[in-house]
């Protein structure tokens, strides 16, 4: 997902969407009268809460046991529903479970053997005495360790977790969940064996030191959630040390699914790329990243905004990564705040906070407006507060039209990647990649609210698979042909 | 297996014995004629080599194509077979297969998702925004990473490669095989996730260093391979820092085996261990361990000899680790040679390498004599050479009776750490565990030539898990009471 780069209260509640993230499954045992049920269920729709699964456990003298699973919009919610269903004098609630917590149990990965290991003639080849031969042939020749170990297929998924989600610094173990899920995503997404490690370690020294070390079992590195301006720094020392793709995800994953998005949103408005003004909130890790790749693209009015308003030369309050990046911006020397800035815009791209700009700015934008609000969970502006005003909307949400979301991206871009050995991600691949995901959505199906694929579309990561290893073919960093 | 701690010539050949470990797949171009498979099998046994698997691919004109593996000695023996094959006339040979290549292309293992991730709810509970809620937590509780995340089932297998088999210094990359092998072993045996982290690192600050930033996504640590004098170090503030099973395989994995082998054989002769006289050749990291277990479990009289002989307190030549242990050996202060030690002794352990003792200085020892010749793949004495001599053999290879190898422990032993959450392994813990595989050979059945389970005994690794389990409650390093 596009996460928010300023610090999002964590209660930060987004109302009226109840969803399974905040489900829970209610064991209540229920007088076996008529209307017990209908209690039930009338106290849930009274707080507002959803019906899911409904589940018989057994019936035992006058009483069913049944698990009622309820949708609610927020952990809080939850209560006011199991409240609600103890205040009925039919209903007896035995436990509550929440979902989520309940699919986090024992964690969500594992680690299997690829080969069963059944005989003594397994085990002397797998391991002892035969595995010293494949040793010895890696000693020999170290190249073939991409053929004979899972170098070849596997990711690490690294972060200080001092940046996760919109939730901040909470440290490596309150990130791990974060990024046990990613894996999950890499291999149900890219087939590719992703593997969570978690580092309790700041200083950017160490945490290459570190990379660095672990380096030979991987054949690449996924850097997640990891803080502005560190990441920036501990993404370059990598990328020269290492000959494996280091790939920050928050930036380049995000910069790659924005630029899709935005191909086929100027598709529909029939605007170019090189003619269009951008205006972007949020100049840190994703947005600096997104500007870049802009740029590259082809772009030529990027205009970024923080909370003081337009990054321009002049401002005496910028650091060394915001004065790189008004250097690179802002062509017409716009100062003043974001909701200025936007008048007569033709895209406004928000990778900040909600409230960074208003709906009344967005209604000055230039006509054929392209809105990408994507603060997580709340966006920038909601949808409905603009809806009939500009062209194209899309948002880092599920629950709206052109969700961007990176999981677009980052499982195609390694399992191409690594299908060619590639030794970097370079900004070939990157656009190679963008493309890739914005020629899924075919020329008949384009329309405003179809601007991105599915996260669901099992084509996304085939075709940037594919692109991203012809780009690293092209460009000279495959040490391979194809996937063998 | 129990390694030799000197380095061992890679091309140490154990003649006479065709094995799965060297076997090779050759596809075969028959003439349909009759002879040409007799021809081929002849040729084969005139080699010396063993028919396995024979498959028919498919019957062409003339011709019939066959996939025929063949057992050999070592991997020049197969070329030899390949040789013989090729000279045939009925007979083609189309191409040949390394089957133990074969089978680590691509590597041993795979990192699954432990749940389906095929709709929009299960997207938004296992990963954001659900798992935020779980990140936050743990944020809250840094305890609760044990229940909601992998830590719980999930130990690393950490090498530098510098001490890797009987191989010695081949580097990380080179290691990864192995570390892979023994992370498919933990699953097979113990149900544990083990994951192989190979440092490119050396310094033993350094190793400390990464293994603790790397430490919050495991419970448990199994070192590796380490080479001798460092994995002391590196073992001992590993302890010191971190609060999860830090666990040196070769030192305490190979004591585990051993004291349980030799519990068992000792059982056999009919003699207590704190009366009998032990003599061990290779006072490197798996030696100091076993002396060090022994004593722990009451032996006594332990006399530890290097390639110099004798290890007592008056040469001048000991390092500080070998210095320790000579305060802690040798009751009867013995000098001289690892031969003249063994006179009248009651066991051997050799942990060193084939002739570090004669077979003559075998049948010196007292009547009822056990030795464990456990160097890799040649034993210190062959059992040949001193059948009828002593009274128990055991050796480290699975072609003759009582095999001491370390897979009988590490699985159970992090399996039970696991389950109650252990902060370290202790004495008690590898006491127990030794105990747990002794006693699954029962009265019944215990006899010189069956004084160890064998590695497919599947009972092991539950006795063992348990065992240590209740040690570790009972001398209060578990976190919790038992498995969830």
């Amino acid at each position: 997902m596009v996460n928010s780069l300023e610090q999002l209260s964590p209660s930060a509640r987004v109302a009226g969407h109840p969803s399974a993230q905040f489900s829970a499954t209610l064991r209540v045992h229920l007088r076996n009268t008529p209307g017990a049920f209908a209690a039930l269920a009338s106290a849930v729709a009274e707080q507002g809460g959803l019906l899911d699964a409904i589940d018989l456990v057994r019936v035992e003298n006058r009483t069913k046991i049944r698990d009622v699973t309820v949708l609610a919009t927020d952990a809080a919610h939850i209560g006011l529903i199991v409240e609600a269903a103890q205040a009925l004098d039919d209903v007896l609630v035995e436990h509550v479970s929440d979902r989520t917590f309940l699919l986090h149990l024992g964690g969500k990965l594992e680690v299997v053997a690829k080969t069963p290991l059944k005989t003594r003639d397994d085990l002397s080849m797998a391991y002892t005495p035969g595995v010293a031969r494949v040793s010895q042939a890696i000693a020999q020749d170290p190249a073939k360790a991409w053929a004979l170990t899972i170098k070849q297929n596997t990711v690490a998924v690294v972060s200080d977790g001092s940046a996760v989600l919109g939730l901040g610094d909470v440290g490596p173990s309150a990130a791990l969940p974060v990024m046990e899920g990613k894996s999950v995503l890499f291999k149900e997404f890219g087939g590719v064996d992703a593997f969570p490690i978690c580092l309790d370690a700041r200083d950017p020294d160490e945490i290459v030191r570190i990379v660095s070390a672990i380096a030979p079992v991987f054949g690449g590195v996924n850097l997640e959630d990891i803080s502005s301006p560190r990441c920036f720094e501990i993404e370059r020392r990598l990328r020269e040390t290492l000959d494996i793709p280091i790939f920050h995800d928050d930036q380049h994953g995000t910069a790659i699914v924005v630029l899709a998005g935005l191909i086929n949103a100027l598709r529909v408005v029939r605007k170019p790329l090189d003619d269009v003004r951008i205006v972007l909130t949020g100049v840190g890790a994703a947005g600096i990243a997104v500007a870049k790749t802009l740029l590259a693209a082809g772009a030529r009015d990027v205009v970024g905004c923080d909370r003081r308003g337009v990054v321009h030369n002049a401002r005496d309050d910028l650091d060394p990564v915001k004065r790189e990046f008004a250097q690179l911006t802002n062509p017409r020397r716009l100062t003043g705040s974001a909701d200025a800035a936007l008048s007569e815009a033709d895209v406004f791209i928000g990778l900040s906070a909600p409230g960074a700009v208003t709906a009344g700015a967005i209604r000055t934008m230039a006509p054929s407006a392209v809105v990408f609000a994507m603060a997580n969970p709340t966006p920038e502006v909601l949808p409905e507060e603009i809806e009939g005003d500009v062209a194209v909307i899309a948002t880092g949400r599920s629950d709206y039209p052109n969700q961007i979301n990176n999981v677009l991206a980052f499982p195609g871009v390694f399992r191409g990647a690594l299908d060619v050995r590639a030794s970097t991600i370079n900004h070939e691949m990157e656009l190679a990649a963008a493309h890739a995901i914005a020629d899924v959505v075919d020329a008949g199906h384009l329309a405003a609210d179809y601007v991105i694929p599915s996260v669901f579309n099992r084509n996304v990561a085939a075709a940037v698979a594919s692109s991203v290893a012809e780009a690293a073919v092209r460009t000279g960093v495959a040490r391979k042909e194809g996937r063998s």
